[in-house]
């Protein structure tokens, strides 16, 4: 095996839905004599779902859907599998990066997956051509399905695609525990820092800001929570952790993590009130949680280092990961969610994709949720491959929990 | 100050939230000419309630919902304050238990506060020459809210009633918090026993199983988790719990405690594999979760202490607290909820009540849900007694919100 | 059975360790023809105790060592057990509690077991005619063994005596799990207070204060630690406690637990900081750690509640539990340490008076510690009852750990 | 500033125990006409050290203790500034290696300080023409302290070394926290595995197993411990954690991390055992506490990936990580202990250094612990660094704990 494949077989071994899956797809073989078309980061994990459709009896025509996030040696040994042609590269310049996505057009494609809506995007664009076999498609970024709904909303999307996105089990499983660890080691293995004893700052007590709350103060850190909502304000500090607002964090903090969803958390403002040698990172999606366009404008002076720009302010050094970036990602050590997230989520991608190719004639053009019956399913497989099992209600029980006269 | 006021003043200082409404009540006076007749348990915490709604201007007429809940020297201490008139009286005779509710019931109330629909089902039968003057009513039990619900699908409720049960703080505070805390309190006082290093089985992982999973565990014992949900069995696989169906966990656990509001949850099958010494208790709101009917028909011999009836099965005693009823309130040492705990629900109440009677005219017959804007309102003042500010977003932040084309 | 019977019956249950040396005693008969004289607390736990060394052939003469903690339906029971002899009472006179422990004097002990050393002085003071038989005794307290120490070292003590007190397993066992979640308990059912979200503050960061700080942060409350030792005071800092003197502590506290072993630590000073309601307990042997003589003198007014005194000062009402004294046993709904620690504690007695017995001859007058290997076969007892292994080290192992040339 | 002046800046914001010794030094000058002779890993962390030291007047000469954890821009850096001169380069060959160490002895030494004591060792065999002047050294290491001592008690010592290692600063921080935290960021950052739900195996429960463990447990893992201690097994049960040999451990665990000192923790017995994707990792200080030479010989199959050695037996693959070796250290992306660990432990070295100067006179050859009032106010000038003020015993307190008749 060369890298690329011993990459994608480190990831296998901990994917067991997606491996569930493939081998019911493999028997069944749902996506026999269907294309499907795919944008995707291209790396282990997505491989491993790549495969699995490719097990499904599909040809995939897969292209990266970000040039820097390619890894060369997996795409090498993707394009290799049979049934899978992959035009990724790292990389790769403008033109070569829409080439690709043109080329996996040409295929024309019967379902399409896409990180960011660039191939359904260009679908209803430059290349209407492929509208005519085209049944449906995944996407399964917020920001897609965002963008999605608003063409619905104007009538414009011309077929039905799932938002692989909001389910429960993507909150709980991709936010709570896959956010809360990895944005955690990133930081840790970024900067050489304790966690133990500090001064550690979490912007939102939303599943994001749950997990890395939990998590940080489980390795001895004293949690600050900021939120705008006094419900979840209050929750925070029935849980141990204090509440305060921004700007008296701001002079308490060590490390701090933002996960709104909002923009300019941490601010002007605030940059003024930190402490010589503050951390600042952001764990929410967009980089635009901390005011980086200020601090880049304004700083007395600006250090870069792997992963890290520090600002002078004031005489005061305050550093920024990853550019304000999605930091479990964006940091030279940073490896994404941990593989046994990214199984569940792609298991969603698998079956959801499924779901379309057996559903498509029901589905009307628009955005469907994953239906909840596919969503306990995973759930269900993940259980079965841990080898744990729960109970079931009887029919009595079943009978107690709707009849309400029952025990009063 | 005997010993009912010095109950009540306990509880008091404790209730900070309850406190800041009084004042409120105290100054607009929003209850100016009202009766309210009101049937909980006449307690210290319930106490308080009275107080403040007496502040807000109105005549209350008061008994208790249960004849061994109330405590007469509170009962007494309230009697005596203005503008309440008591009539509970600890282990009256049913007669007289019906009669005091009658009485409340001449005063002619506008409004009532209902711990399990006692006053309204009286009003809705024998009493409804009451129904005249009534504008509307509180209750707080889960039950109560679905026999009111069932009575409204009938048509049969004849004035508006505000559930105060199903709101957020509810569900957060008072399930996760509040149960979680009092039902562990309970079991380490009545049974003498260790929580570290045991396993301890929690059925069910709804709010009250979550709060007692996590406050267990912090505890230093080793949590099982059962669940018929594969989603949340999941989510308790990951916070670190053991999942496992309850057969299984009937031959592991040291202490169990259900939280499933359904019945049967430990029955039979599961009495034949416990452990010689496992103790069980419940901290759902029925008797129904343990199955104690067949232990109290099977058991070779049946011992009984305080709040523990302990059976002799096989060879190995199995001991069941306080006859499998709510643990923190039916042991002889519980004291129901913690006081913070009681502090939001009854501001929920006191709010509600508010709200009745300043919105009657736009309600309709039936039930209706605690006004969002009450359920925060609490949550701002509760943060507001602790001295934590949050943040507020801006309007661009606002805006941002709102607008899913930005940042994209 | 009886009352007495059944609470001795409920702590046995959850004394395998003590069980399990019963066995081996009722086989060896290590007391066989031998008096041993008690002076303890008489309730269900130290009952086991008691039935143990009758087990191994003792003829046992049991009083209490505190006329308020005898439970005379335990000691009325303990007087039917076959070789036991008990003389406790519940609330007797002076006179009648030195008459009892005269009449187990007058039993001519061969051992005896005190705690507190009250027989052991009685013997070196008006009953010296009992020193001619005595062949050794078992101290528990910290208290008793300091004044033997003092005894020793003068000269004056007649005897060798074991100090069942300073070994790991009571530090780890009783002091961090026992004093910890008992003292907890204790707070919770004696205050309803909620703990979660509290500041709790733990004066000491010694065994007792670790356990309690643990636990009390595994129920959600935040804790500060006040310490006198830097590196104590860092290790807290480490672990996510907040660490400050105590005059700053005393403004910000909820809940305050001494555990330090001093005096005065929460003194006149501190009592003029303290927020309005916050509740004082002291986890500590002795009720001096806080300073109850002078708010009993200085208070503008007192008010008594079970196990409660209150204090107003300078308008402020501040809440002292148990006056001061250890609050897990001293509040009414207090129980003392948890039956699984007793079990372990109590089996240091029991395996130190069989120590006695059968090395009596080759033990000198004076305090002796337990035998390593006694505290290391109560772990194992413990271990094996729990049905849990662990590792041993191969001989090549063992030879590792020895020969520091290896491997370097 | 270039990379490693960039590199020696970030690690010295977060070190300011060695800030402030630095500046003491920088007044009182203690190394004044001194020059000390080093091997150590020349690192970021390191070189504050040698700043330090540099700062109190001594001419440093210094060179690496090991030919890979030479970082070269560090190097350079320190070789720049004044009064320093850094011999070490990475990837060095053996007779450069030995040269360097020649070079920094050519100096002719007052003070040496070691990692692994190989100045010291040479300078009592190739190198004794250097033995004249100098007064006294400091080594940090485990082995560097126990070779010493059987060095010493041969006679064969020639001058005072002050063990920098031992102390309870060293055990509290440096193995809990340090070795807890970057262990566990090392196997996140390595592997991209989850680590909530899963079972992670720690062998030993000292001071380095118990950060592991609850800092794993912090994190959502179920932690097993494997002990051959009772007592120490039976606080890993009260602590929540499992416990049970390492032959039914291997059957369950998901990941390992040993921990004791010893060999062959897992061995042969317990590869056959292992589920597939096991993940093993050491975090004691040498490689032999896995049996990694039988895995090499006796594998079906071996894979290599950067820091992951893959073996297939059985049919099922192992993953090893870092060959065994420290796995915080030395895995590629490992950065070794976090810097406010290194903070400590070096202002140890710094102040141990010191101490030689001033009172090497007093000391006789042979090995010396760190004086404790050393080791204390590392304590406290890292609580004055966080600005964490503690309390102190008035004087009738300090009486009170010697005066065991006062309170009794």
């Amino acid at each position: 095996m060369d890298s690329g494949d011993l990459k994608i077989e480190w990831a296998r071994q901990y994917m067991p839905v997606l491996g569930t899956i493939a081998d019911r797809f493999r028997k069944d073989k749902p996506f026999e004599g269907m294309t499907i078309g795919m944008a995707l980061h291209v790396e282990a994990k997505t491989a491993n779902l790549v495969k699995t459709l490719a097990a499904g009896g599909a040809q995939v025509f897969i292209t990266g859907c970000n040039p820097l996030s390619t890894q060369d040696d997996v795409a090498q040994a993707l394009d290799r599998v049979d049934g899978v042609t992959c035009y990724a590269k790292r990389g790769c310049s403008v033109d070569e990066y829409y080439s690709a996505m043109d080329a996996v057009l040409d295929a024309k494609p019967d379902i399409t997956i896409d990180d960011g809506m660039d191939l359904i995007h260009r679908m209803h664009t430059s290349r209407r051509d492929v509208l005519t076999k085209i049944i449906g498609g995944c996407e399964e970024t917020t920001t897609g399905i965002h963008r999605l709904r608003a063409m619905a909303e104007e009538g414009k999307l011309e077929f039905p695609v799932i938002a692989v996105n909001d389910t429960p089990m993507k909150r709980f499983f991709d936010n709570v525990h896959g956010t809360g660890e990895s944005a955690l080691t990133a930081i840790m293995a970024t900067t050489n820092n304790l966690i133990a004893g500090k001064w550690l700052v979490v912007a939102g007590f939303g599943y994001c800001g749950r997990g890395i709350a939990r998590k940080a103060s489980g390795l001895g850190a004293k949690v600050i929570v900021t939120e705008v909502d006094p419900r979840r304000a209050l929750e925070a500090y029935m849980e141990g952790y204090h509440v305060m607002p921004m700007n008296k964090a701001a002079e308490i903090g060590d490390i701090f993590i933002t996960t709104t969803g909002n923009k300019d958390i941490i601010n002007e403002q605030h940059f003024k009130l930190l402490k010589d040698g503050a951390i600042l990172s952001n764990a929410g999606h967009f980089n635009v949680e901390i005011d980086g366009a200020w601090l880049n404008k304004n700083a007395e002076q600006i250090i870069e280092r792997d992963g890290i720009q520090s600002y002078l302010i004031n005489g005061r050094t305050i550093h920024l990961l990853a550019e304000g970036r999605l930091v479990n990602l964006a940091v030279p050590k940073g490896m994404g969610h941990p593989i046994e997230v990214m199984d569940l989520s792609f298991a969603l991608q698998a079956l959801g994709t499924r779901f379309i190719a057996e559903h498509h004639t029901e589905l009307k053009p628009g955005v469907h949720a994953v239906p909840d019956s596919i969503d306990r399913e995973v759930a269900s497989i993940k259980l079965a491959s841990l080898g744990l099992g729960i109970d079931t209600l009887s029919a009595d029980q079943e009978h107690y929990m709707c009849s309400w006269d029952v025990g009063t």
